[in-house]
């Protein structure tokens, strides 16, 4: 028996970028995190300290910062495509390349002057080999509540159960999903935007029956809605609020006031697909 | 000389408390973390473990549940007057409470629908003793950032500045905003959203010198528009937002791609008030 | 073509359990956040939200519990096996249970006190099917500094590349290293702590040309010295100390003071194995 | 009425310094976080914002750098004063400095290896005018538990009170402590270590009816030990350990399984002091 080296990357991670244009008369604003993740022939660095074919982390950042200001961002997936391929095609020894990127949103309240938006973050990673490119997009952070419209009803009861059935409660989330597309013809913005409106709409105008019918929902109406996107995969906490019993001191609470819980909270993941989708590849990598 | 007890408080902190009012067609959503701070005689507990008067923290939770259901919300400085009302009239021992209330903001998107907003969080700080109560409102994590209209020169240079004057930078900050209110005959919800209007539109409109010239005229503002208003306290971190050198690289950078740093960061403080503003009493306490 | 529900799963996660055994002279004392993921015929409460084969969430809560008071913990990977073993076995619906346990230290400073340790944590990941089970051992938050023994050299220089080669750096990281090991005829709490050590001694011992370099070594002496380790993944984080240029200053600065930079950071991540490993399995699901 | 100007101060905040002591046959490693804080004339710029007051805060990060390689750390409370001194005293308007340090600690592995230890961290806050300097020491992240030894009953029952009387629960906190000396000739080092150590034992050798009472003789029994310390501030949160009711599962739960909880916590806040303890001047600011 002997000891290999396995699957490996390296790359530089968290590189905060913000790019103003300045060409009409009032200002744009992009604010990115971008992570880049290399792979190839690397053995030679691990194996004797050969640095012969590592790109420094220092030298991918300074493409990530030189390439945002010679050819501008447009939408961050063009932005992912353009830099995954050049480390792929000018280094020898690097045979895929993914590069993440994250975009925060700040709302104009000026010409020149901007807020932060919320805490949800528009995110793209961009997967490359020599041949071909991958493209899943997604979002993070986005925070949905329905105040009705929920049950809990029919589950298992065994002898460790003690949750009583509901057939109305607050359904809460922090949805992070990530699709990924069939091709690189694609609308990035306007996709994105109604992708987002998608999994918004899914998840108002959803009855639910669990967390797990909704996630389901929010899926399959992306898919139905946008024949580019190929899979979609949900993550979504469930951010527990629990009626506060008041009855001992005789006042009443009809579904009004919840306590929100931090930990520990139900995690429902899933995916939903199409049965025709073009293989993943290494979009997932 | 003798050891003694100095000032001390206690109570419970970070109550999650989210409530539904369901009387309308549509619901509406509060989201709130509340905290209590009750002193007054509480040597027994401290000296000896005697907790005659110590009305426990749970007890305290339980309050704020129940008085949000009992009584709803309404505004919360509203809510911190009541509460903080309630605890220093009820017990004996307690000769004075302070009860912090932050809210996280949902956007309508349904009749029974939200989704939560920006990072940005409204606070109210209600204090209060036998006689009377004081109220202090303020908002933190607002993001604010001016793409141009600002300069940084004229400044001291001793042996450790390296620092290059600039005419044109990026100016960003997170806003951290509490004032004092003179009484409490206030409309609190129109006086909140009228203040924070000052404050972006201050940071807005200022060209600035330096980001304490920003503090200065935002706190000016709310003062001159708001009569309401004894005092106000800035804490504005400056977000440096540093130009990319790519001259190496033969790529232009005339103001449009920065690194934004996380730490190390500029932190200016200050407080705008009244020459004729009433004493602060425990306001601050 | 169709839309389908793909892989998924869901359980309770982040169950913050902590035990005192108060059987001999002193307690001990245990601190763990669990979390549970489960999957198999789970299609009902995704289409139609039908939730006859869904065990709640807050029931697997209350299974930790019971069975960390019924059973004691011993060893996480003891615990997570017991609790992996009971939702398959005793869930017709179940087909796959992964329970991921973090431990959390404390270091006795009396018979009934303890002291938090380090933000270093011990991690289980146990997963089972129907027929096995299977270990995957690690640990997180691992702190490591080495103030020489460390160069970066010989590395590729393209267009976008500043970085001059060093032959003396601080090399730094916060080790996350997950080792799966081949059969479950271990003994957890040695077998830990010795792996634990070869990564210690490993990133102390070796004179690093890269990061790669080191996290390969501290791979394989893990292999080397641990039979029944089949594979192990490391992700090392590069987190920079720059050298402060003090010139300007008339100030000598030999490798003596540091910036310890935040964002970006390198990140370094690799997989070192046997090259007859049993196959993995479901362990890394 | 006019607007004016209130207190204000600026600075740089959160530096990251790392030194690296190479005198010796083996390194010594001091990793440190450095705040910095001037008030003075600075009516200027805020008002007009004409900079001729105001040292960049990029100088002061520089001067925090070089004063580190030029004259080494020694103790935190050493660089504190020296710092806070050589603002106060090379700026004409700047009238009062603050120095706040952090020091995050390492362990030795070997000659030039260090392991990060807890995440508790030692405090510094070094305040200076044109006449003299204050001194305030501490720490936080002091994760301390006792597993018996307290009990919480006797307390007062409301109508909002339904806490049972407990007669043995789990006390823990995480500590944060702050303590004025009455001068500045002090070994900085030991009394640091003998304070921590006072404030330790109080907490393991305390039969603790109330965390106030566990407060009390923690700050009391520093000031009774060190009679260069002047008064002590502790900040101690009550991490609440729920025992859970398992009876539903016919499963015992003698005070050994337990829910820690996250949010909300009690928040115990208590001064000590001396009766003829030197006035704390600006020690607080």
């Amino acid at each position: 028996m002997a000891i290999e080296l396995g699957p490996n990357q390296y790359g530089k991670a968290e590189i905060r970028l913000v790019r103003v244009d300045r060409a009409g008369p009032s200002h744009d604003l992009r604010d990115l995190t971008v992570s880049v993740a290399l792979a190839g022939d690397l053995a030679g660095t691990h194996l004797t300290g050969d640095n012969a074919g590592v790109l420094p982390t220092d030298s991918q950042k300074n493409t990530v910062y030189a390439f945002a200001a010679a050819h501008g961002i447009g939408q961050i997936e063009e932005l992912g495509l353009r830099l995954a391929r050049h480390f792929v095609d000018s280094q020898p020894a690097i045979h895929r390349a993914r590069v993440s990127i994250e975009e925060h949103s700040w709302e104009r309240i000026g010409p020149h002057s901007f807020e932060r938006g919320s805490g949800e973050t528009r995110t793209a990673v961009v997967t490359a080999d020599a041949e071909r490119s991958w493209v899943v997009c997604g979002l993070t952070g986005l925070m949905l509540l329905n105040s009705t419209g929920s049950e809990f009803r029919g589950y298992v009861k065994d002898r460790f159960t003690t949750l009583p059935e509901t057939a109305d409660r607050i359904l809460a989330t922090a949805v992070t999903a990530r699709w990924r597309y069939a091709g690189l013809d694609v609308g990035w913005s306007k996709s994105y935007v109604d992708v987002r409106g998608s999994l918004v709409s899914a998840f108002v105008e959803t009855y639910s029956r669990s967390l797990q019918q909704t996630l389901f929902e929010m899926g399959r109406r992306v898919l139905a809605e946008h024949e580019e996107v190929a899979e979609i995969r949900l993550s979504l906490p469930n951010k527990h609020h629990f009626l506060v019993d008041l009855t001992a001191f005789g006042v009443a609470n009809e579904g009004e006031v919840f306590l929100a819980a931090d930990r520990p909270y139900g995690l429902i993941e899933g995916t939903v697909q199409r049965d025709d989708a073009p293989p993943a590849g290494l979009a997932w990598w």
